[in-house]
This record gives C-alpha cells, sequence and structure tokens, in this order.
C-alpha cells in the first residue's frame, strides 16, 4: 500500500549514510522533486475542481432560462412579459444583491452559527476555503429561490413588490437559510467542524429545503395574501384559467432537466477526491451516482403522473407530466447524493403522488398558484428532506460528509430516528423562518397597497398596462399597428356572435 | 526517453548497495513515493474523464430537448402537445427501463457476442469497467433512438402504440445493436477483444448505424404501416401539409447541434489518453478533431442544401436547411474520430445528395414522415457507414482502436476492402434486426387497432381529443374561454369589418 | 521552497559516489522515474486545458443560437426565417470559411504582424502552439461577429448579399483583426512576443474590440447604406416597428448570458496554469473572477436599463433591459480578466447609459438598426475598449499577460495612459478597417442592386416572397391550406363568411 505523498530528506540521508558522498544533496533533490510534484498536483486539482464547478455553475445558471421560458409558457400571453422581466430581474438584482449581502451572510468566516458575517462585496476573496467559482455557484442558486417565489405570484402582482420582496429574499432570507444548512459554521449543517444536531446535523445535499421550501413557503404567503387571480375559481372551483404556450412549458422544463445536472451532482463542488486513493471508486462515482439518481427520480415521478392524471383527468397530459417530473427532481435534490438508485424511484414515485395531492388540497382551499410553486417546490421539497432521512445510506452518508464516523444515517437503513428529527426540525424551522420573514414582508405590502394590481389592469393584462405592449404580434398590418398597441390585440368586435 | 512509472525497491537498494547504511529504507522510500504518485496519478485520470463523460452526457442528454423543439415546430399545431409529450416520455420511460434492462442488455459483462447478461437495475455498480457517468451516457444515447422514431409516426399514433414501442425499442432492441457493434463482447465490434469480423470489426465511432438507422428504420416501418397523414398525397402528390413554428424548429436544430458536440466527441467516453506520452498529440488532440470533423460535414451538408433546394425549388428554405445541416451530423457520426477534416466535407456533401435523393423517393411512394426521419437517420446514417469504409484514415484507426496492429481501414485510404464488408453486413444486420422485431410489432398493434387514430381525431388534432386542449392560447378571453376549449381557435365570422 | 520539475542523473549520481554499488544506475532509475511523472503532468494538462477549452467552445457555440432567437424575436413575424436562416448559414459558411481561410489569415504562424500564413483548411494541425479544440474555439468567435452584423440590416436585405458580406467578412475582415490583437505576432497585440505597441499593446482581452465593434460597425455601414425599413421613421420620429416575440428576445438573451461564460472566462483558453505553484491562487481563480465580472457587468447594466427606461418611457420594459443587459456583457468583454469586481458594476452602469445615448442619436440620425446592433456592440465595445484602458488592475494585467514586468495598466488605477493611448488606437484602428472593407462591399452591392429587397417585397415580408412561406400556422385548416401559403395569414377583411 502506498503511502501518503511525503518526503524527509534528513532520514532519506542517514539512510543513505556517512559513505555515500553527500547524502544530504541527494536526499534533499530527491526530496525537493517530491514537494514540486505535490504542489503540481495541488495545482492539477484545483484546476479541474474549478473546471468541474465552474461549468456546473453555468448549468444551474442556465436553469434560470428555463424557469423563464416555463412560467411564460404557464401564464396568460397578457403577463408573458411581465413574468419574464421578474425572471431575467432574480437573475440580475440577485447578481448584486448576492455580491453585496448575500454571500457573505451565507457563507462569510468566521461567523457564528446563526449568519456569516465576511467576505462583503467579495472582500479578501478568494480565500483559501473559497474562490469566485464557489461564489458564481451559490449565487446561481439563491436566484433559483428568488424563481420560484415568482411563479406562485405570477398575473397579479405589482412590480414594484416584485422587485423589493425579491431583493429581500436573494440579499437576506435564503442566504440566512443556507448558512444554517450548509456553511461549516451552521448550527444545523451536517458538515459542521463543531457538534452536530443530534450528533446528525441536516442532509439537505443540494437543498431541497435550502432552496425549493424556502422559494415554494416564500411563493405560498404571498400567493396566500394576494388571494386568485380573477376568474380561477369563479365557477364550480373549476379552473378556468391555464398557460398560453406548452412549447413554452416543455422547453422550460427540459432546460429545467438540464440545468438540474449542475444543481444536484455540482454540489459536490469537488470531483478530485478520492474515497481511497488508486481506486476506481471515489468521488466522481458519487457524482456521477447523483446525476442517475436525480435521473431516476424525476423519470419515475413523470411517468406516475402521466399514469395518474391519467385516471383522474381522462387524458394524457404534458403540462402535468412537466410538472410531476420537476416535482420528482425538487425532492431528490435534498438525498441524490447518499441514497441508491432504487431508492430514487421510490422518492418520485412519492413525490409525484404528493404533488397531486397538494394540488387537490390547494384547490379545496381556493389557493392559486399559477405555476403550482409552493405544491411543487413547497410540497416535494418537504418530502424530500424527510426522504432522505428514511433512505440515506451508510455507505454513502460518510462518504461525502466524511470525518465524523458512526454518524446516524436514514431511518430504513437501520440507521435510527437522529437524522429524522434533525429533518424534522429542518422542516419545522425552514416553514417558519420563511414565514416570519416573507409572511410579514408580503403582509406590509398588501397594506401599503403596493402588492396586487387593480382589477382593471389585471383584466386587460399586466403587459398591456405596464409594459409597453403585448408579448407578441404575430401578423402585423402596418396600417393597424400605427394606430396604436391595443389593436395589435385580435379582438373582433362582431355584431354576430363571433367565436374568438 | 521516459520509462513508465514503476519502481522496484529491491533493485534500487541493491544499486544503492552495502555501503550504504540502510539501503532497504532508502529504496523502498522513495518507491513507495513513487508508488503514492502514481496512484494519484490514477485518481486524476478518474476526476478529469469523469468530469468530460459527465458534461458529455448532459449535452446528449440537451438533445432530447431538441428534438422535442424540432418535431414541435415540424408538426402542426394541433399536435404539438402530442408530440412533446413523447419527446418527453422518451427520456422518462427510457430512463427507468434503460435502467432495469437496457443497459444490461448493451454493456452488462461477462456476456456473449449477442446480448449482455449482467448489471440490471445496475447491480454491482461501479465495476472496473463501467462507471455512473458511463450509464449516463449511454441512457442519453439510448432515448435519442427512440426520439427519432416517434418523429415518424408523428401526427396520427395512439399514444398507447407509442408507449409501447418506445419501452420495447429502449429496453430490448436497440441495447441489443448496440452490444454488437460497441461492447467489447460485441460481435461485430471494433474493439472486440478477441477475433474481429473480418480481422477488421465495425468502426461505428458515435453510431451512425447502432442509433440513426436504428432509429430511422424504425420510424420507417411504423410510418408505413400506418401509412400518410390525411392530406399528405391528397392532391397531385404534393404535400400540403406543414410544420407550424419554423422558430421552434431553428431552435431545435440548434441545440441538436449543440448537443452533437457530445455526442461525437464525446464517445471517446476518456480524454486523458496519450497517444505518446508527453507530447501534445494525444486523445484531447482526437477529440477536438472529432468536434471538427462534425463540425464541417454538418456545415457542408447545410450549405449544399440551402443551394441545391434553391435549383429545385426555387426560395431559400430554412427548414430544409436545418434538415440538410442534421442529415450531415447523422452522416459523420460513425466516422467522425477516424477521418481528416476534408473528408468529412465530403461526407457533408453527399449527405446533403443522399437525403434530397431519398426525399424524392419518399414522395414517389407516397411515405409520409413528418420529420423526414427514416430519409435523414436511416438514408444519411447509412451513408455514414459506408463513408467510415471509405475514408477511414489508418494512423487515426489505430490511435482510436488501438492494440490490433494492420487491422483494415478505408477503402480509398488505401486500407483495403475488409472494412467495408465488415460495414456492409453493418447495414443488412441493422436493417434486418430492426426489421424483424419494430416491423412485427408495429403490425400487431396495427392489427389490434392500437396504432393508429381515428379520422376524426386526425381532423381535429390530438392535442383537443387525447390531450385536453390546444397547445396555444394568444388571445384569451376569460367569457368565451369558460365556453370550452374548442372556442380558443380563432375564426372570426364578422359581417362587419373586424380588426386584426 | 519546491523548485520546479528536474532531475539530473550525472549530479545525483555523483552524490550517491563511489562507494555506491552502481550509482549511475539508481540515478537514471531516480531520474528516469521523474521524468516519466514530468510527462504524465504534461499529458495531463492537455486533457485539463483541452476539456475546459471544448466545452468552452461549446458555450460559444450555443450564443449562435441565442442570436438566432434573439434576432428572430425582434424582426416581426413575416421575417422570421429569413433571419433565422442567415444565423444558421453564419454558422455554417462561418465553418468553411473559417476552416479554408480564416484561421490562417488570424493565427497561422509564423507570419507578420498584419496576416497569417499558414494552416490553411488546418494543414500541418496540430501544432505545438494549436491544437483543433483552439480552431474550434476561434470559429465560434469568427461567426458571432458575422452574427452582430446580421442583426443591423434584418428585414430588407437580399438574401445573396448576405452571403457575400458573411463569407466576407468571417474568412477575412474578422480574421486580420483578431490577428493584430490577439495573435503572438499581431502588431497591437498585448501578448506579442517582440516590442509592444507603446510598450503596452491591447489588452481586448476576449473581444469587445475584435468582435463586437468588428460586428457593430459592419453593421452600421449596411444599415446605413440601406436606409431606414420602410415605416420606420414615417410617423413623427417614432418607432412604429416591433418585433414580434418576446418570448424569443428574453429566450435568446438568456442563451447570449449563458454562452457568455464560455466567451470571456473561456478566452483564457488554458485553466491548468499555476501563478504560484501549490498556492490557491491560480489561473483558475482568474477564470472564476472573469465568470463573476461578466456577471455583474450584465447584472448592472440590466437594473440602470429598467429604471432609466422605466423614467424615460413610463414603464418597465423586458426588451429593452435584455439590450441593456448584452450592452453590458459587450462592455466587459474587453476587460473582464483584469478588473476587479467592483469596476465590473461602474462598467455596467456606464454602457447602459451609453446604450440608451447610442439610441437616442440613431433616432435622431433616422438611422434604422433592428436589433440595436451597432448601438449596443459598436457603441457600448467602444466603452467596454476604454474601459479596460481606465481599470486593469496592474496584477491581474501581469499575472494574465505575464513575462513583462512593469508593463503599462489602468489609467485611474495609475498605471499611466499608455494602455489607454493604445486602446484608442485600437478604436480608430478597427473602426478604419471596417469601414475600408465592408463600407465599400456594401456599397458596391448597393450599386449593383443586389442589397436591398424591393418595397413591394418589404411590405409582403421575406418569409413569404423568398422563403416559401409563414414562419408559424397555429391555425390551420386542410382546406384553406390546400389553397396556397398566402391564406395562412390571418387577414380577416370579409363582409362574407371569412376563413382563417
Amino acid at each position: 500500500m502506498a503511502t501518503s505523498l511525503s518526503c524527509s530528506a534528513d532520514q532519506l540521508a542517514s539512510f543513505f549514510g556517512p559513505n555515500a558522498t553527500d547524502a544530504t544533496s541527494a536526499a534533499s533533490l530527491i526530496c525537493s522533486q517530491l514537494e514540486a510534484i505535490n504542489n503540481k498536483f495541488s495545482d492539477t486539482a484545483y484546476a479541474v475542481d474549478s473546471t468541474y464547478l465552474l461549468f456546473s455553475a453555468y448549468l444551474v445558471f442556465s436553469m434560470q432560462l428555463g424557469f423563464a421560458m416555463l412560467c411564460a409558457g404557464s401564464v396568460r400571453a397578457k403577463n408573458t412579459m411581465n413574468i419574464m422581466l421578474t425572471n431575467v430581474l432574480d437573475a440580475a438584482a440577485g447578481g448584486l444583491f448576492y455580491y453585496l449581502f448575500g454571500f457573505a451572510f451565507a457563507f462569510g468566516t468566521p461567523s457564528n452559527g446563526f449568519i456569516g458575517r465576511h467576505n462583503f462585496a467579495l472582500k479578501s476573496f478568494p480565500t483559501s476555503n473559497f474562490d469566485y467559482s464557489y461564489f458564481l455557484y451559490q449565487w446561481a442558486f439563491a436566484i433559483a429561490a428568488a424563481g420560484i417565489t415568482s411563479g406562485s405570484i405570477a398575473e397579479r402582482t405589482q412590480f414594484v413588490a416584485y422587485l423589493i420582496y425579491s431583493s429581500f429574499l436573494t440579499g437576506f432570507v435564503y442566504p440566512v437559510v443556507s448558512h444554517w444548512f450548509w456553511s461549516v459554521d451552521g448550527w444545523a449543517s451536517a458538515s459542521n467542524t463543531g457538534d452536530l444536531l443530534f450528533g446528525s446535523g441536516v442532509i439537505d445535499f443540494a437543498g431541497s429545503g435550502v432552496v425549493h421550501m424556502v422559494g415554494g413557503i416564500a411563493g405560498l404567503w404571498g400567493a396566500y395574501i394576494e388571494g386568485p387571480r380573477i376568474g380561477r375559481f369563479d365557477r364550480s372551483g373549476q379552473s378556468v384559467l391555464r398557460g398560453h404556450s406548452a412549447s413554452l412549458v416543455v422547453l422550460g422544463t427540459f432546460m429545467l432537466w438540464f440545468g438540474w445536472y449542475g444543481f444536484n451532482p455540482g454540489s459536490f463542488t469537488k470531483i478530485l477526491s478520492a474515497y481511497n486513493t488508486g481506486s476506481h471508486y471515489g468521488q466522481w462515482s458519487a457524482i456521477g451516482r447523483t446525476a442517475v439518481t436525480t435521473t431516476l427520480a424525476g423519470c419515475t415521478a413523470a411517468l406516475t403522473t402521466l399514469f395518474g392524471k391519467r385516471i383522474l383527468s381522462g387524458h394524457w397530459n404534458v403540462t402535468d407530466v412537466c410538472n410531476g417530473l420537476l416535482g420528482g427532481f425538487a425532492a431528490i435534490t435534498a438525498g441524490c447524493s447518499v441514497v441508491e438508485p432504487w431508492a430514487a424511484i421510490v422518492c418520485g414515485f412519492v413525490a409525484a403522488v404528493v404533488l397531486i395531492a397538494c394540488n387537490k388540497l390547494a384547490e379545496k382551499a381556493k389557493y392559486d398558484d399559477p405555476l403550482e410553486a409552493a405544491q411543487l417546490h413547497g410540497g416535494c421539497g418537504a418530502w424530500g428532506v424527510i426522504f432522505t432521512a428514511l433512505f440515506a445510506k451508510e455507505k454513502f452518508v460518510n462518504e461525502v460528509y466524511p470525518g465524523k464516523p458512526g454518524r446516524p444515517y436514514g431511518l430504513f437503513m437501520g440507521g435510527g430516528g437522529k437524522l429524522l428529527a434533525a429533518h424534522v426540525i429542518q422542516i419545522l424551522v425552514v416553514a417558519g423562518w420563511v414565514s416570519a420573514t416573507m409572511g410579514p414582508l408580503f403582509f406590509i405590502l398588501h397594506k401599503l397597497k403596493l402588492l396586487r394590481i387593480s382589477p382593471e389592469d389585471e383584466m386587460a393584462g399586466m403587459d398591456l398596462t405596464r409594459h409597453g405592449g403585448f408579448a407578441y404580434v404575430y401578423h402585423d398590418d402596418d396600417d393597424v399597428q400605427s394606430n396604436g398597441i391595443q389593436l395589435r390585440k385580435i379582438e373582433p368586435t362582431a355584431t354576430t356572435p363571433s367565436s374568438v
């Protein structure tokens, strides 16, 4: 068995002994070479890991494109530009706020267990712990959370309210949560370097709780306080509103799927890490396995939704299948790195059931969420947190969170109930924190009349009233166009009953 | 010249000799360090190669998005959701079936030359030969084959038939073919560790035959048995049907182009492999060259199609150029790694001609394939198989398929006819196998009345009759919407001048 | 401190001395092992850097998809296929011309300071300086320049004119510029191995001048010579034309953002390069920082545009925000690698102001550029060149352009005015060269009546007259369709029941 790479010139010189012409020089030459080799390995690891992390960050960023298209397709045509603008600004405002404050609150070290306090505006960057690529990766996560919320309150929210909540969420609410569960100083982090919560800490690897529940619960409060869109529950409780483009929904879903390979496997942040040096099995295998569990959970959830909705509604519904798929992804996100592929199938199956149930519940409660964001990211995200506590495998937990032997793992895998206890705490704490911050914010905006647009604007559509026109002009006629924007909307004004 | 990295402590100790104080310790210290270095190189190679393979797999997956958009744009608006749902389910059902059976049939070792028999449901994974990233990569290939076929039978196929053939294709038919030509045990594989077919084996590097012909020929049988869409050949044999969105066609084409860089260069699966250690020329160069040949073949085919169709039809047609481009890619896929860039230009030129000819032939035969999938993937794929047998370069063949010196290469490059013989066998065998499996399947579905939808449903569109509505709602009017889905179609029947 | 990796067997043998049994063999065994290690590091670096460069190239290529969608969404529906076809052909024709001539003019070595003269059609490839991946990366840049120009002259240019200028630009005009500023032989290159212009050379890291100004100024001449589209300035100088799909604009913008991570950080072309071996800070950090500066510049420009246009026009405009974002990216492209993140915020803020000012100016001058390409890529690109000369930081300049200690850097950072002088020269020279080549070309095409389409064709739309039909068919009716393409356009003017 090979030892680790280290060389004592003194020891080596003593082995050569006094009969060698210059044992000291020989030994120091050899050892200095080995030191140089060691440094080159270090350089190589930085380059390889940075390559891995940067391209993962780009993939996570591409999810913002996915969100934009999914949201656009899921709202009515008259609000398309509004929702897309919020998606662009999630990324843009999020970039500034996460740079100025967010990253510092989340990962600035040294810090206490509640909030980070250093590296505002990337001061003293890069550190030996964090490089710019890590910041970029975490920024892409932060804007995903805000993107989730914008879906819940789509089609009826004032743009100013959007700017306020989005900055607050990306710059403060989300960073604090990510500090708790992901920073090495976080009080509930599974990689905390001190004592672990219940001897375990929370294993929320890529953020079913940290990202998806945060976005979903924030959306829940926003949508609840605003109330449903006009016409959503007018007749017999049945939904009479739907999105304007299934093509955009599918495009967005596939982009999110694509980007999720950055989100979940990327959360390892390093790939050049051997579990047993020289073996074919290492962190690169765990990363590949994570991509596989992610894939299988989504696939299973999609198929479950396909047949489930066929039975319930009588047709094969592509947008429901897309949402089911995404629900599977949101659920597997917490445990993706520590469960077996077969367990991911269980995860996806239940996630689809959870989503269908949450949607039924939402309809009963007359809760209107145009993207099903609270149900999908909140509901399936919470299931993912529980799932991890049930199915996390001992071997994988110790590989992914090393250095604390004997730590708890999944209840159904024989690892006891401590991980489950920690995860129940996570759900309560995330729900509580987001409710205690975002709830009052939305309520104050509501009281200040800054939250919801007027009924007239809602009927006319926000694109026309706030964003300068209709998103689409398929049939342009120069004469008509010059008369003004509103004519671009096709509105046959027939005296006979026209059918549109 | 440097020797390979290995160290005998006994030998080194004997060199130091008895006059050294402790020759054995000195030598074992030095050699154990070198062994540690060797292991670190091994770790590094796993990490680098896994990074390369994983991101290539993500790119190949993104082709599914490309297929979805290409297909959506190429069908009529009334069948958009139907075709997109099949694309989502290719990936989803393919994920489960390839996990359960497909990979085992294709690559499970040890096996016979016909079919693999191990690693069902990723049992005993990862092995020293295969890691999870390899599974993910091969899954992305499998679903591409099914995606090709769905294009051929678009706009008239029952959804149940789709679910059945897609699972069968991804879970059995395609894996067996990939076993024959790509597994080290495959009877016709160029990397077979035993005797090679004609001393050569088939060089189908990324699958012009294994993927594209399989998908295309399956589509050919499906579309042939179903017959053309209503209205396709009604008047004078001219096509009177066309897709509903050129934007989606171009979007899909570019995504496929993007993804093809995972498909072709990614098929090396490893990048850290020197042909002569310490030289600037290695597998990384061959990979770059493969990206270049892929690019040039597509570009040439696109330009050839542009001018060819200009002459034939009198206008510059963007969807034809897109199809020509994809035909060039499908053709270069077999030989991309073993031909010179200039040969790729020949490949692309002929591919465009082949596609035009196949389309002429299809029109004469009143064969209706909404995506030209059989012509494009079948026809150009077959040309690619032949092309490789003509233009494969000796040096490249020996670098990419090492360890069998003196093996045959391209006929026009002086390598004799044995490779061509093997490739003719491939075409016959692929065509035969797919016909013998998929043909009867489609025929049985046809006989059971499970294949084609009713003429009424076809006229109304599948989205309305099977998938819950029309894919687009650009001009929503809440009053009208509540009256039912079908009214969303704009049909102004006004007697007064309406403004549009 | 570790020495570099090198070993003299003679020296080592002399240290072991005559008392060792076989000092020479011992020393040569050890040194040959170290040489083998050195070679393995070399192989590893090639593999890691090639992985980094290839995936960066794929990202840059994906910008072509972004351009296509941005352009499509920004023109009227009746010209969608025309503009998308030009985007496909940018890539395709660019592939052939850059392979045959472009790369050789740009980077072929040895060469003079004005133009390269080797490696036509990738002859003698790969060299010790350039591998295929480098060619692919540079090709993706070349086609971006042509894509910019096509936006300026959209909706009114003959297709033949497009084919001519695009080939000329990609095959000659752009390669020469990139030779000047990026080749080690270029007279104004910051990495010139001989004397530097003003002791400095031009630091245009990823091409605010080389790519964006070239594309923008070419577009300026084309659009100026053609004149505005019919109806653009008919009434009160106000624009009465606008794009047909905001969804495509946002889709394209996000894809460009995504691809820009290949464009800017990718321009390092190598990631495994230590600034101090064994330290956590190296080229991988500089690459990450470049991704961050790129992000922040775009984000700031987007937010500045949002509020600026809100004040100026009274609404929140998503397409303006998208253009502002892209203006920020175009500006930061020159200096992205050598400025601090906070400076990128300054860059983005000013870029947004520059874009708004250029657009005002264009409107006053009745200059019509459907994509604002000249304003955005020309104007913001020029600002980016100046910005770099003001804010480039000494430390970063010396790390990114090593080996010339004491070289000038940003004026505001205490680096004197020499870099600014060089950059003013760049702006003048780029503007002059592109004007002297593309200006006459467009003028000749204009004189030969090959540039602009007829007013009739312009009113009808190019898709209908030149490309075989309308890009969209949302409401197909088989009876109507068979009567001809033109009926697919919805124009109910009937007093009798109209058919749609």
